[in-house]
């Protein structure tokens, strides 16, 4: 915890929504535990960065490999450091900074046993250099796409937006379509969601109770896309299926997502970097 | 093929190296072949870029999924088109052409039934800007590390290189051990070999001979090694250590892979380029 860079603790908009995404990630793990039928659990590792590394703070990663969820991690950080020249040159407000930062986020990546069960991803997080803003999003990828499920995952994220300001919606939910697109095959990576970077409008109460929002909306609708479909029948050919899309999620996440290139470029743990990786694959 | 830049088409290098390499391929796959003991053989795919292209020219997939080579896939390509400006940068003598750039060369990387059996990977590739090298090289990735495969095949590569130059073997033996570094875990990817770029010693015939060696070296080498252990006795223990160890092959080859990256920036098949992936992985 950097309490070093804040003079008033509880007025520090950093620790505020580290508290809110520590406890977002305690929540939505008890939520998923609550989905498994044989009382699977998570491994809960808390790490410490070494004073002396590139990278400060700490962070919790949690792990579960379940019945329900074949494989689900759900990470939490809260780091501050000094990005390389290089690597500031990329980041508002980086370089007027020296390069100082702190970043505070949660970041889940599920992979389900049943292929009709659509794998998720969600991330929250605030980041501060010279400038601060929020960033994030939360997008549905299934093997086999089911419409209802689509559009109830869609307008949970479309609530959480609403409250924010109008056009925020459509906005982050074409960011989602670009960002997630994989530019070799030509095809998006699932059924999208909303994505959003860099957000500040200069009203911290405002911008965090949309992150906040997007954080709830997830907790609510994920979980009920989840029981509806877990005991569906499956095949093993659609199993397979399954299988072989995993691999394009592992392509899009090793070769262009910004999340994991930020993980490598500030020294960040890799175990909890790929975490977001599936339990098993085919290529 | 491109005719339209040659006048005198035998004596064209770049023409004269397709034709070891496209001769290499069908030889290493006739090898291969002969170790399937019940007949399994490569699906060959051969395919031709629209004129068009940002990439034009042709090749040659090759794919076998057989019993003894889970998944291997052997491809040729002689290809040229024009660089964007960006990458153009990147590439010695290539803004001096305007971007232009042929490419010829066979790539392969095997993934083996029996966790025994090393992985191998292996390139051999004549580039043309406004200048002229070679590239490529071989290396093994075990999952059981075994000093007599090792060594084996390290006196293999160096007896092509010894061929070429003093010096060689020692030069690309560590670029090799440096190249196949995974930098997030600080890990080789395997147990090395040779990697070597950027060669032009202004022999044509020299380069030309050495960049044979290393085919013919690997050639020799590899289906020994194969015949070696491929009827090894195995737990699922192993197998399953194999799945995790082809996760950090995944990792590297999209993460760092230059290769990868340069097929992708000049919008090569992406079927071709990651022909490499693993038939089945785990993380």
């Amino acid at each position: 915890m950097n309490t070093q860079a804040q003079t008033t603790p509880t007025a520090d908009p950093q620790q505020t929504a580290a508290s809110y995404f520590k406890d977002l990630q305690e929540r939505i793990c008890q939520a998923f535990e609550a989905l498994e039928p044989n009382g699977a659990t998570f491994d809960v590792t808390p790490w410490e960065k070494d004073p002396d590394a590139q990278l400060q703070g700490s962070g919790e990663m949690r792990l579960m490999r379940g019945e329900v969820f074949e494989k689900v991690g759900v990470n939490f950080s809260d780091v501050y450091g000094t990005f390389s020249p290089e690597f500031a040159k990329q980041i508002p407000g980086a370089l007027e900074n020296g390069g100082k930062f702190r970043a505070t986020g949660v970041s889940l990546v599920s992979h389900m046993s049943n292929p009709h069960v659509p794998t998720v991803h969600m991330n929250v997080r605030r980041i501060e250099t010279s400038q601060s803003w929020y960033g994030g999003g939360a997008d549905l990828t299934p093997t086999f796409a089911y419409d209802e499920d689509t559009q109830a995952f869609h307008a949970a994220m479309q609530q959480a937006c609403d409250g924010y300001r109008d056009g925020a919606y459509d906005e982050y939910k074409k960011w989602c379509d670009e960002y997630f697109h994989i530019q070799h095959w030509d095809e998006p990576r699932g059924v999208g969601g909303i994505f959003f970077d860099n957000v500040n409008s200069n009203d911290e109460d405002k911008d965090f109770a949309f992150v906040q929002a997007v954080g709830e909306a997830f907790l609510t609708i994920y979980p009920q896309l989840v029981a509806q479909r877990m005991a569906q029948p499956f095949t093993e050919a659609e199993k397979t299926t399954q299988l072989y899309k995993r691999g394009r999620y592992v392509e899009f996440n090793l070769l262009y997502d910004r999340g994991t290139k930020f993980g490598f470029a500030t020294g960040g743990n890799p175990e909890a970097i790929l975490m977001s990786m599936p339990p098993e694959v085919r290529w």
